[in-house]
């Protein structure tokens, strides 16, 4: 099932409450640099420091109470980890978050802080949806997929609504790798040119919507932007990208560092390497946004202190 | 002339669409840590990066405009040049700042680039209030003063109003040197019991608030907080102190960076040194606070990327 803007809505008024409105910031010199209206949707102010909080918790929420109780799992690199194992602590009930073994410490920590019981996957040998299925199994736990799942991306898309509701970006940038924000944004902003934003060498979805067919990346690639290293998009934010997206835009993670290092001495926020990906593409000047109302995605804030420091020295 | 709530709603309104409603941020983990529940009043997130472009676009607001014409003068630690500078560049008038030698290097880059001219002295045998009076008279220029004025009061306490507009705050927690933050605030929220926040060796409030006479701070006493090594309060200040303050509370360099450090990981802001006071109060546990509404102004985020690698390790 395809989600509509109409699903995005529902999502919001469930997760009314629960999940933070973040701000949209403003900043003179991020105009000045992009000779564009430049507003930063910062969610890593979000409830768990990421977007994620947005679709665990519609997709939990609409379980029926009878399999809630039973529990969730999830795999996932990171902020996903954290927003289900967050969620399912407010919610009273039991987590099992898969994680690769290299996942930055501070997601691996939140997540046990968050109760959540954490099994630990080799990213390169080892497969992190076999891992999941067989689990989901053995305890009857529901599996909280991290972005193909039509509630997962209808609670993401309603960053895009907050974001409609104050401004009409005539650009919107956001980070993709599965595709979950990018295409619940893309369904929640239907007059906006959504761009995804995804790390060098990991261009799946710029080739996928080259080529009108999901593409893969190489396995083993690494990127700075931990949060961006999925295999290949999914189905339904694929279907959605095909219908919506003005395309998709490669960082280098030299970028991304000094993106996050304007973020902390210009914006005063603290972002992840892949939560700062749509302002590394803004800054590096090759899109075509000047005079532009343009909307950034800055999508978590979920990063070790020696990677940050590395970032802003 | 004392302020009262009146002047403060009036700089509200002069400033409004100048000055950024600044969010009041939750956090989790916060909460429990201090048994209560906390707002952070994100200031860092103000334009010029702290709560200083209040005051400075109330009081530039509030000169005649051919008095406004010749320009401005401000001698400033750091926070209140940015902000005089960037408002006088706003207004487009011109600005003299007589700055510190030893003022972190983010806070004399930001004011050059804002188009002042920076004017530099030592902190230790010159007297800033004697270079601003001298360049006053030879210019023309208005002195704008970092918090002894009741236009500048008036202004940062805008801050307080919009607290004050989505909560009812038992507790509020302010960084606090000259005093005009928290002064202000003061009156903006008369409800409300207000601690002002100091650096340790610096604890001029408190002893002022006990002596029921302004009190000096010994000269050269150094302290991370760059931003509140005022000499004394101001006259206004503490007449404004007397009659509202629920008390001082003294917090050392090492919980400053604890604090940082926390709001690093936990609220993924950057705060300053002296921004980050208020939490470090917080947390440090010494108030009675427990159940509460609690607001923390986080004044400020200006600092240098070596003195927040450092804080943040």
């Amino acid at each position: 099932m395809i989600p509509t803007i109409e699903d995005v809505k529902a999502a919001a008024r469930r997760i009314d409450g629960i999940v933070v409105r973040t701000p949209l910031l403003r900043c003179d010199s991020l105009d000045e640099a992009a000779s564009a209206r430049v507003f930063v949707k910062a969610e890593c102010l979000q409830r768990g420091g990421a977007f994620k909080m947005r679709g665990a918790t519609n997709a939990i929420l609409g379980l029926a109470p009878d399999v809630r109780a039973r529990g969730v799992i999830a795999f996932s690199s990171g902020n996903h980890a954290i927003a289900v194992s967050a969620a399912a602590n407010l919610f009273g009930i039991s987590a099992t978050i898969v994680m690769p073994s290299d996942a930055p410490r501070i997601k691996l920590e939140i997540t046990r802080a968050n109760g959540a019981n954490v099994v630990a996957y080799d990213r390169v040998r080892e497969s992190r949806e076999e891992i999941g299925a067989r689990l989901s199994a053995e305890t009857g736990a529901s599996l909280i997929k991290p972005f193909d799942d039509p509630f997962v991306i209808a609670g993401q898309g309603t960053l895009g609504l907050e974001i409609g509701e104050e401004i009409s970006p005539d650009v919107v940038l956001v980070p993709a790798s599965g595709g979950g924000l990018v295409s619940g944004v893309a369904l929640a902003l239907p007059n906006a040119a959504i761009f995804a934003v995804e790390p060098e060498g990991h261009d799946d979805i710029a080739r996928s919507l080259a080529a009108g067919s999901i593409q893969r990346n190489a396995p083993g690639i690494r990127s700075i932007c931990d949060g961006l290293l999925s295999d290949t998009m999914g189905e339904i934010p694929f279907a959605i990208a095909r219908a919506r997206f003005a395309g998709a835009v490669v960082v280098s993670d030299a970028s991304v560092r000094r993106a996050m290092k304007f973020a902390f001495r210009n914006l005063k926020i603290v972002l992840e390497p892949s939560g700062a990906a749509s302002l590394a593409a803004l800054l590096e000047g090759g899109l075509d946004i000047k005079g532009k109302t343009v909307a950034l995605v800055a999508s978590g804030g979920n990063v070790d202190a020696d990677a940050f420091a590395a970032a802003i020295a």
